[in-house]
């Protein structure tokens, strides 16, 4: 435990090993988001991806938002689509529209072109946002990393951008499903890789985002996405604690949990107390609806409360949103929240 | 039971009463759609809202869709925004926009100001409609009415069309709860009036569109939601058979039944036999992914059989995709679920 040697201990880190804290730690999805004004100012100088390629830029947002916020955890400031583009897919970001993937993959016959990724090679912008962050950060605020999962990768890599219904990657999913296979064992592996190489950039924990995996049955996670997420856990460090997250996942709990990760991600769509108590052995990361920051600190706070109840001060809890963080957020509701979370919290 | 005096017994009515059938009844959520080259013949010549609201070309999409994929039961043609034209929003379809209503409700000051609706003056138009239809249809085919539920309706008229986070909706109910159980009431008042004029003019069946109630947890079900879709279903006609349907709704299927509904829509995020165990004395409808429909008959054979055996022959069981089925869909694969469904369920 890398963290050990040169830090103090940390209540982020010390929860994500159950291991019991002073306070229930905090972070917010999306921390580093287009609700804070420090962010806004550095958006209206360069376009998102030159934010995520430009290491002292992602470095800057990144500090500034945990500062800001005062949260336990500061999360390394790049996109889950990254990894994509040394693969063979060109990335782009339309404004208000989200990522946009050229020409989307359609076709079985493509996938075994896809190139390997070397992580210090094709993304060293982000392992040396990695290193200038964890140097600028306090010492006791543990830097999180973080890639898309193979399922989601591939759902971008298919549709071309978002979707609302997921039909062309079910369609290929279906009709292609050995092609399916190779595309994502080949993308366990880069993510795999791109997630150690983050952890000896200086990462010291790690979130994979299977942010819409959600969109497929239990029976369909078992079949086409199980095998490969588990291959992403596998290939980690030990010892470098991890979460996993997905959106509307609260059929696919257990079956996440099976997948791998030391703390689970609990959506707003569930009750944290009914979720945790099926995921034995684990521990639980959420779960507050990002639409309460909008609804001001007396609804926040019983908000908060009816959470730490739900939690009931077992270790294990890390308090965040249900899922990330909404552009027009009044600053002050999520200030609110961390100062409410550390103070209700406080034992 | 007013089809019991007048027709011949119907398998899919007497499977939305739990009563043995011969094999598994199956309709398809928006079966008179895009996807299907009679719709979009009338299409070309008429905008959705003008096909809405001229009854003689309602029923005949309606009755056309019915006859070309074979399914047990006929669902009227009409949108679940209708209401809240005569209610007072401005209600239009932009072409791949979907519903857009003018002027959104963002001021809780407004909620008195909406008009309550005479379904015979205001919304004739659905009732003429369904009159026809139900001439037009073989005596055996039930013909299905339908509303949004009020959670639906407010969201639209919060947000001002469809939405991905719900967080006006949730801002307006979290910050104003009084205007926000205002509105329900009101909604739910006239949705009740709006279903039971649609059964005297000939709906044999009923379904609540909740579709987007998924967005809320449990706990935010129970307070903001319940009690409006309780009163929906209280102000129905005793023995009109009724389902309750949502999408992303697996944890708020047991609220949703305390809510109302004979029947319980299921989606493509959970397996059948889970969600009915959780459904004590209800029937359930679904559940195939309607991405399935576009990966061949073979693929949809196997998904089928599934479903059927999760459904294990017991009484109750009305086959449905877990939610409206995709524009792009092949026709074909609508009409192989639909003799899949009658072939494998034989009994």
């Amino acid at each position: 435990m890398v963290e050990c040697r040169a830090m103090p201990p940390s209540t982020f880190l010390r929860a994500l090993r159950r291991e019991p804290v002073p306070h229930t730690p905090i972070w917010i999805m999306r921390q580093a988001g287009r609700y804070l004004p420090e962010y806004r100012k550095v958006r209206d100088r360069v376009t998102f991806l030159e934010l995520c390629k430009t290491p002292e830029l992602a470095c800057q947002v990144t500090v500034e938002a945990q500062a800001a916020l005062g949260v336990d955890a500061a999360i390394l400031f790049a996109d889950i689509l990254l990894i994509l583009e040394p693969m063979g897919m060109g990335l782009t970001f339309e404004k208000g529209e989200g990522p946009v993937l050229a020409n989307p993959l359609r076709d079985a016959s493509r996938v075994d072109g896809f190139r390997n990724v070397d992580p210090r090679e094709h993304l060293g912008y982000v392992l040396d946002a990695v290193k200038l962050i964890r140097r600028a950060l306090p010492a006791d605020v543990p830097l999180i990393g973080f890639s898309g999962a193979p399922f989601t990768l591939a759902s971008y890599m298919i549709e071309g951008g978002s979707s609302k219904t997921f039909v062309e990657t079910k369609a290929f999913m279906y009709r292609e499903p050995a092609a399916w296979h190779r595309l994502c064992a080949k993308l366990a592996d880069n993510v795999g890789r791109y997630l150690v190489a983050q952890v000896e950039a200086g990462a010291q924990a790690l979130q994979l985002f299977d942010s819409w995996v959600g969109h497929l049955s239990p029976s369909d996670y078992r079949e086409y996405v199980l095998p490969h997420t588990q291959a992403v856990f596998r290939a980690l460090p030990p010892g470098v604690p991890t979460i996993h997250f997905g959106v509307g996942t609260s059929t696919l709990m257990e079956l996440m949990s099976e997948a791998g990760g030391d703390v689970i991600g609990v959506d707003y769509h569930q009750e944290l107390d009914q979720a945790w108590a099926r995921l034995p052995g684990k521990g639980v990361q959420g779960n507050l609806d990002p639409a309460a920051l909008f609804a001001g600190r007396g609804f926040i706070e019983q908000r908060v409360k009816r959470i730490l109840a739900q939690a009931g001060g077992r270790p294990g809890h890390v308090f965040n949103l249900g899922h990330g963080i909404l552009p027009g957020t009044p600053v002050d509701g999520a200030k609110a929240v961390v100062e409410l979370v550390h103070e209700l919290s406080a034992r």
